[in-house]
């Protein structure tokens, strides 16, 4: 990864060096890369480092429900058209923009940063469950659906929320398991099957 | 390409829509970049920032070989231990750091940024055959390594080199053109295979 090239130039290099650190690109796609925007007009590759520089300086957490934002609220929570009776949890802000990809759920979101560890020593207090529960306390909440991620962690943060939530009588409900659209079962692996013969389906 | 998320913050969806122009980088990833960025260290998004910037405002075209340089000559020129007699001739500064990979090569290179090409409008005036011509009147080079690309563009420009210099008295090559290391004569193409079966070596 910290390959550099004695015959290029220092500039390049370092340039090479740091979109290497990127996931997902290599040093040759960096390679690739860097001579790109050599070539590539100065307009984009200063939008480029401008738009670098803004997302640290210009967003924040959502002060009522995590997610990333320019303001003090995130365009969801901005959004006066949308339910406020149901919740859905999530562990990142990138899940909710696979989510509102389809444009099906119109309620609100609240995103955790993270889900507990114990092996990783992630523990219900070091994720924003507590500010989830002062949401719920101000009331006008119905719903929770939990969309933490059908992992060990996303399950056991899951079974904590079901716990925590449903004594103040309110219904919990959790994202379906069950087998992923367009796979064959013969492929399936057992968790996968098991969870579609648990969950079962009436239709 | 230019696809918006309107839920996502604005900060996000610039360099969501920045980062999915570079070549091959799609949509998708292009947003998992993004979130990874504002996940990680202020300083590593800052230095990132500051190498692509630094792309534009501190390089420039090496006065010798026109190879990327951090200053009047690049790195390659500038190393006295390297060969004067022989320049090995590409296309593009990345080909330089291709062929220096492997460390075998040891003389100068001379970069044309381009190659002719009657249908894209490009004549022996629009690349740097002249910058070559002038070195070599200048005494001291004995072999010329033709390395364009072997496509149709990059072998007429070889032809034309090959018309101009030889007649200087300097020995005039080019790289050779055969079956690829690794690949299985099957599923070689037509003009690699005729390649093959023409330049056949003795051994």
């Amino acid at each position: 990864m910290e390959k550099t090239f004695p015959q290029a130039s220092d500039t390049i290099n370092r340039l090479i060096q740091e979109l290497a650190k990127l996931p997902g690109v290599g040093p040759k796609s960096a390679q690739r890369l860097t001579y790109y925007l050599l070539r590539a007009p100065v307009e984009q590759t200063q939008a480029l480092a401008e738009a670098l520089m803004a997302l640290k300086s210009k967003t924040q957490l959502c002060v009522s429900c995590f997610n990333i934002a320019d303001g003090e609220l995130c365009p969801i929570c901005r959004n006066t058209q949308r339910k406020t009776s149901q919740i859905l949890v999530v562990e990142q802000p990138q899940d909710i923009l696979a989510l509102e990809h389809m444009a099906l759920y119109k309620g609100q979101y609240h995103v955790l940063h993270g889900a507990i560890s114990p092996t990783e020593g992630v523990g219900a207090g070091d994720i924003r469950i507590k500010e989830l529960m002062r949401r719920l306390s101000a009331g006008g909440v119905t719903e929770v659906i939990v969309g933490t991620n059908p992992t060990v962690e996303g399950e056991t943060t899951s079974m904590y929320l079901k716990r925590l939530i449903a004594p103040l009588g309110i219904r919990v409900t959790r994202l379906a398991r069950g087998l992923p659209f367009g796979t064959e079962l013969e492929y399936a692996d057992d968790m996968t099957l098991s969870r579609a013969i648990e969950g079962r389906q009436e239709f």
